[in-house]
């Protein structure tokens, strides 16, 4: 009898909880997407293979910095999720920069790039780190240009990746091609195969948290494909935060200049978060739970128990994805020549 | 007529070609080995699956460092053949050491480990950068291990990789699973074909480069698997290094004090040389032909002209090698926990 009303219940349980999840998964619906298997080819600068294989050259590629040892992956490491694991990123002799590098994995998936959204695309943000005193810290553009000219490899590959044009090395050939080796940076997850209709691929814990990060307001900024970076916000819509925490940095404001643009950020996606830490632009949070705790308190006015962020800590672990191998295979660099300029400090 | 003769010709230089290939063939098998296609297991670190894997995850992993950004990889990178490109390599904020990161790549194949031999094998060699100021800058073994024990996904591989010990993670585990790892970085190339009797493998010029190489006595030190590392030798056996190319590095006598090892230094290893630029232990000349003209003069006595210091560089560069792809896969990092040891500058 005891076994019978076991099974009796067991069988309730499960058609309850299979209704439930169809809710659960209709709700997510509205907020989110999966990711897409394959990357976008924008019509400014469609993805070709050749392309990736060169921006995947040029991502590893430490001679893209002036002192000869920082590449992109230096701060935006794929075996670390496409970041660095620091506070702020170590650069040039060290110099830090003001804000904690985001993650290029999943990062064409976004409105715009930088924590302030000051660069439109891909192509413009991988400009930056390349001319930054702080991070590669190239003279100018023509440096890099013309350093990239004299390595054979080099020349062949910008030829393949850019046929019709007289002139391929160019700067912004050099974006282009990084930005399409990261449009391939694409980490699918458990979550997306729950979102494609596979609610068994969440655990009835991560199923909680998916709940609960919808219901206490998550989700009305941390949405889309990326679960983020699809909106600016404010840092502090509910009450200010403290200077030990997001620093002194006006975020947006700088950018546009504008009054209600002061402490206004580009919504961080959080693809991959459980494995991107250090949190918030200035990386002073280091526990994901401590930081879920605060973006509630800080951003949403709620103040989360122990086993609501528990919750919500195990839907974020669901969305640890995939990093492509291809991605994370080292290219065998073209060797340098005896007139390629000679690392500098 | 005139074809047929050509026709004879061509069989009877071919024939002749074939008769001096043999020749060069059996005299290069006095002086070289091709590479073995296994790593080896030395009996105090046998060599297993486990091991190799946790050591690639320490080889990559940059918090091994205690800036939490440098890794084994920074300055030994295999997208650029184990070495770093620069001439002393940079460590901790930037600061340099003395001497030209050696390439990891077939440096296994030596009598010992370091410019100046002070590591007798890799284990020990291992141990350095992790400890060294300006490298990795860790202030003392134990550090490096309890921040990895703070890392459960390297408490499980370490017990994977040592299943018989009672406390896997230890600083001599760490040298041993790197050591073991780096056993697998071999890198056989076509002149392994040539030694393994296909004399084809070689083109004419670097066949005569070949012969010059022997001929010159080039092979008198570099020889071996690796074309070095089976000795020490004086730098400057004919005549003084100026300064400039050298430094005032007396090399293994700071091991040994004694007179006699007074600019004494290991005969490094010719594999993949080409792409192993900058040259000498100050990493001072960047150019091989330069570099291959300077050795013939300062340890030989001999001028080599423009000519036959083509046809060695041609040589040389058919000992560049395949990076096994295997190892420049990126291993997925096991995270950090809220517990783990921050960055420190």
């Amino acid at each position: 009898m005891k076994k019978l009303t076991a099974a009796v219940l067991g069988v309730a349980v499960a058609t309850g909880a299979f209704a439930s999840d169809q809710d659960l998964l209709k709700q997510a619906k509205i907020y989110f997407k999966p990711l897409p298997t394959k990357p976008t080819s924008p019509s400014y600068n469609p993805t070709t293979p050749e392309k990736v294989k060169l921006g995947k050259m040029l991502y590893y590629d430490p001679r893209l910095s002036l002192s000869g040892v920082i590449s992109c992956n230096t701060c935006h490491n794929l075996s670390e999720f496409g970041v660095d694991g620091v506070e702020t990123a170590l650069g040039h002799k060290f110099l830090t920069g003001g804000r904690n590098s985001p993650t290029t994995l999943n990062s064409d998936f976004q409105i715009a790039q930088f924590w302030d959204g000051r660069a439109k695309n891909l192509e413009e943000q991988a400009k930056g780190p390349m001319l930054a005193p702080v991070e590669m810290a190239n003279p100018n553009p023509e440096f890099v240009v013309s350093k990239l000219k004299t390595i054979k490899g080099y020349v062949e590959a910008f030829k393949k990746a850019f046929p019709n044009e007289k002139e391929p090395i160019t700067f912004d050939n050099v974006a282009k091609a990084i930005a399409s080796f990261e449009r391939t940076l694409i980490t699918p997850s458990r979550f997306d195969k729950f979102l494609q209709g596979d609610t068994n691929a969440l655990t009835k814990k991560e199923k909680e948290g998916l709940k609960l990060f919808m219901e206490k307001g998550c989700a009305s900024c941390h949405q889309g494909v990326a679960l983020g970076g699809t909106m600016f916000q404010k840092m502090g819509i509910v009450k200010p935060y403290p200077v030990g925490i997001l620093g002194e940095d006006l975020g947006r404001y700088k950018v546009t200049h504008k009054k209600e643009d002061k402490h206004v950020f580009k919504v961080p996606i959080l693809r991959n978060i459980t494995r991107t830490y250090p949190y918030f632009s200035t990386g002073k949070i280091w526990d994901i739970k401590e930081a879920v705790k605060i973006m509630a308190e800080y951003q949403l006015g709620v103040k989360l128990t122990d086993d609501e962020t528990d919750k919500i800590v195990a839907f974020l672990e669901s969305l640890t994805g995939e990093i492509p191998k291809e991605a994370r295979t080292l290219p065998v660099l073209p060797p340098s020549s005896p007139n390629t300029p000679k690392p500098q400090l």
